[in-house]
């Protein structure tokens, strides 16, 4: 993760929430009170966030001490103890709810991104995002992916390819568009191509493409599909996937299994503050 | 919404997803290829993202025209067209992504925001958001809420007091606290206090808050806290509140519900955009 | 005051100021070269500013040291040291114009404003600013209001609800007005009303409005007005009110006087910085 | 003036004042709702601002026609109509207060500017700006300025040298100070120096600087020194000049005064935006 | 290429060079003075550059008309018009020297890189960039490439793997290095490995590498070591490479060539604006 | 130079290079993993960047530490040490490709500037750059003229004026030029004007420009051109003047050589950092 990038982002969200300043607070403490802040699960998941509480509060005051005692990933429980802070309380509380709302985030995903591995149950498919994730939130959402077990797929247009159905419609058919990619793009980009069919799937194949996606496909239709397809190409189901069926897809062999509600619909981690002044 | 705002918010968010440029799109179509777009619910629930789409197609093309076909704020079902989008379909496919996470977010924050208020059942009662939202999408997510029938609480620090533990200990009390703000703040500013027991109500009340909230209190506590405060003073509720007993907290005649649930735990609104090239 | 903020805007002056760099001092001193700064008041008044002297100095060179003699919103007078400055005269020199700009046009506004206090006279009724400041400077100059004893109206259109004579008129008179804002907005936003006659002030008390301004009324005009409103709504005198008038107006027993030229208007008070290299 | 930097002006300053968004207006008018405002004089001085009416509404939106009546530079009148804009009232209200305190602001530098010009009294002797300018406004002020008869002096610490008595001491001396600038910049930098006394002006124009300032010196003592300058050096009074004194400073034929307090302490002029929705 | 990006640089350049306004120009010319201008090459070379153009002069003024007669990749001689301009001349010469500046370099890069690819003389084997482009020109850099005929090595640290020396001393060999890469990275990214040997080349097939370059050799250790390599993997040849020994390098079979001096150091296309006014 | 804008320059190099992370190195190493790196000459020439090495080190990681053993503007030969640091492998490596491509770039161009000098052989001719230079990085390529011994001719459009045909046409021949530039502007701006024949020059020394460039001329045409010239008004050659000519035209005696290839041409000096994880 970009720490310049990090940096970058909380300056943008503290702006959005503290604004002019701390109304309440700063009519109430000075410079000077000092605190000791304790982050508390309170509820069970995984952790996901230390360097949003390091950075975060760095950047409102560098006199903040900050304590980590669990690191990203690790599973947590009610009642533990995830992080001590101590410093000006004007800073302490500035900070708050910003930074909670970001780990409770990250969390929230690296939980259940972690769910979804575990109920996947399988030592060879893996479970990896989409790009449905926050807009502006995309590197933290995804790194958070990696703390539950899970795989990024591209972080954006600019990472990989991804021929889809219009694709291939403009350039009349599968091989032809990947012809035309190939064409234009250098040796360090993958190409992926969605399938919904035994004939897509064959013209992937001898379009020689690095990855095959099965798009919207039932668990029976990839197990057969997946057989058209050589090893050395990597197989992907997508598409109506939930936590329900997740095994079922898994249980199909295919090689990642990406699914964008980890993302784009994960609950929040409760985690608290408790800030002693 | 400030229209400036949103703007700068969607080039920050095309700047993530499309970095240096969509390397698929880009080696397929060409910028005179054009397409046409319909934005379809693929579920049931409350649409929001009408700016959205609007502006955000604009900041890519200004050749793209833009037809609503539904307002902010209006129930959608399964297979509804909510908009239909022209021009050129590289354009198109680039702004998808991005289009489509905010709108999915900010219709899923409209539907379970309203999900709430039926839930609520109240003529009386209001439901309302807190500063729990998304960092960076704030501003998109209030108004989110307000399409769903909600109302919005403070925006940040900066546009209202809050009262809570840390600041009451430090002044000595409820009344101390209080008037320690309103010796520094002008006469635009509402202070709310949280409160937990009836001592501290009685002490908002003689602290002429404008605003009482009952944090983490059970129905039954509400409903006697409650009659402690005169007409004239705004009360709340928030704190425990789920989708399971937000009547039950409407029907002690409180003010004020504010749900936290409804920005960081959404679940987004499945939309699609079928675009035909 | 948001530090983060201040910082932001001081990057931009000294990027105005600074540019591609000192031409004239860049050819004279090296990095090595060590000077101290003496912060001098050259004329009485209120100073305002020890927050840019400190970060101001911070952001150019980390090994500058600040020592601040005189907190703001304390009575300076000729000669007075307000504070010493010791570092690399590179820095100390490039800082200079930039802090001096600001400094002395906040304790300009401190100044004016303290003066406004004590020619209003008054133990109940309060001085307070309006939007009328310098584009880009808000957050400074509300805050020098703050240190000569005044107090802040709203930050801008985004905190507190001002009810002007359009929306009266597009909504069908002040009532409606009050009613349309109300079915929108959170019960965390004050709502004022400016009024102009007898009319509009008993609209506005049974629309039930948090503060009712008396527009551009004479101190005879408001005297009457102000019995109309009963208490728990607060009062407000604005426009047309100078320094000479000012104690008139507070005489009527008026709760807040707002004063557009503390800030658009007021005098720079005169500081130097003497530095010795 | 450099119209993209203006635009990026304008978008910071609304964003300062509209945040969020407008409370009121957006609660009480539709986008549909049109209007007419009339910018009007409410006193006499020199209006400037023309482009940042343009701009401004342009930015909040297209559809708004805006038809100027009076140019930079022009004298008006209590009364005067300025210039009328049409367009939608959400976005009239909402650029209002930024774009009035603008103009007002640069209309009141140039007012001030051109009584000092005309207060110098002199075919010879220009008057001119400082640094000593609001951060963030620099060339907005310093275009204001010239709209008011004046000159610009150097933009910033990068386009022109200012060996000032740091420098000199820090050198040994006026010769060996524009030496050591000499050796290391450009011939396309003009070199001032600051005197104090006939020594330092006769080190000055052995060192043949492009500007000699008198920096403050009575009107008897420049007239003296004046005398040692060649033609083809300019001359510059600095310092201590007021609206009282500046006719004798003007006397002594100095070729430049340059005026801090047109730019620090310059009174607003009134101008009002009349709008009929 | 992302055209929101390019419109951010270019206001970026643009506030570079023009700053606070063109002093000459708006000195001399109004805004209704109209003008052509006429892009001329003046030696021959690969003309890149299109939405320069078009963009740079939209963005200083909606009302410049621009007319493109050569496009990106086309070869351009002595004397060749590029493309026409008319609008107010003042914007003409504003934009004038960024725009040469950006096309001048990107057709030069456009030029070298069409050299290198005719220099190498291969039906198989295939030009590349690196990572050595100008700082904050990366996009523009490696767009130009494409338009000689090159194509594109990764853009960034983020977008493809490349395993060197530092990552297999500390992973222990590079197996383990590639091993410890694929167990954090998803199927989307490909890896390349950096090797000097034998053993290092078998090491990295052995490792399923994606791509594998040889560095830093000579064309007779290349033809050796490319023998190791099965087809399915990319090899690619880097360092040490100069236009004179391209062709031997080209002459091995290697697939890819990566070349630094194509962007670091190549020379810019003479090209001219003649405006008349 | 402005260290404040190098820092904001080298965090947009780093979004640039950096993005979301550095894959390869960030899944090898852990943030407890330190090296040190050796900056080295790979050919001779003239050093430049040693604020480059600093700043940019410093903001990825504090802790690392820089010792510097070439100053700028210093010899270097193949071989020879320039800096050495030490911290962690993942910031060492993650600002690698930067630091190097911009002090490749400057240590190149301080280089060619070098040469130029030499070639020029003459104790009165200087040689100076033009506004050829990078989008983007002016300040830093500049900062390179200096250090190998050139001068820096304007930074732009805003620091001084440049009268050239279309302005002397606009307006009417040189002399009307001038003056309405003199009549706009103030007394810090140096004037530039371009001729190309005896009459042109003539009639700039009858305006008094304070600078004469002899525009595309021959050293013998401007041998005659110059003798027009009185002591005091400053001469310039410029255009078609190349490496091979350059002793020719500083023989004519002009006081300034400028020259555009020295920052669009420059060839790129190698310097590796050699890493010790």
């Amino acid at each position: 993760m970009n720490q310049c990038k990090l940096n970058n982002l909380l300056k943008t969200f503290y702006e959005e929430d503290i604004g002019f300043g701390d109304l309440t607070t700063e009519s109430i403490f000075t410079k000077k009170d000092y605190g000791v802040g304790v982050f508390v699960a309170k509820n069970k998941g995984v952790f996901c966030g230390v360097d949003i509480i390091k950075q975060g509060f760095k950047l409102l005051a560098e006199e903040i001490s900050v304590d980590i005692h669990v690191e990203d990933g690790i599973d947590v429980k009610t009642g533990d103890k995830i992080a001590t802070v101590e410093g000006p309380v004007i800073h302490l509380l500035a900070g708050e709810r910003v930074i909670l709302n970001l780990i409770q985030r990250m969390s929230g995903i690296a939980t259940i991104t972690q769910e979804a591995v575990v109920k996947a149950n399988s030592t060879h498919t893996k479970i990896c995002d989409t790009r449905k994730t926050t807009p502006g939130l995309r590197m933290l959402e995804k790194y958070a992916v990696t703390c539950g077990g899970g795989f990024n797929h591209r972080f954006g247009l600019f990472d990989a390819v991804m021929i889809k159905d219009n694709h291939i419609a403009a350039s009349g058919g599968i091989e032809k568009a990947v012809d035309r990619v190939r064409k234009k793009l250098g040796h360090t980009v993958k190409i992926e191509v969605e399938t919904e069919c035994q004939e897509d799937v064959l013209a992937a194949v001898r379009a020689k493409a690095d990855i095959i996606m099965f798009d919207n496909r039932t668990p029976e239709e990839i197990l057969k599909l997946r057989q058209l397809v050589p090893s050395g190409i990597v197989t992907e189901a997508s598409g109506g996937i939930s936590m329900n069926n997740v095994a079922d897809y898994a249980a199909t062999g295919v090689d990642y299994i990406s699914l964008g509600f980890i993302t784009h619909s994960a609950k929040a981690l409760d985690i608290s503050l408790n800030i002693e002044a």
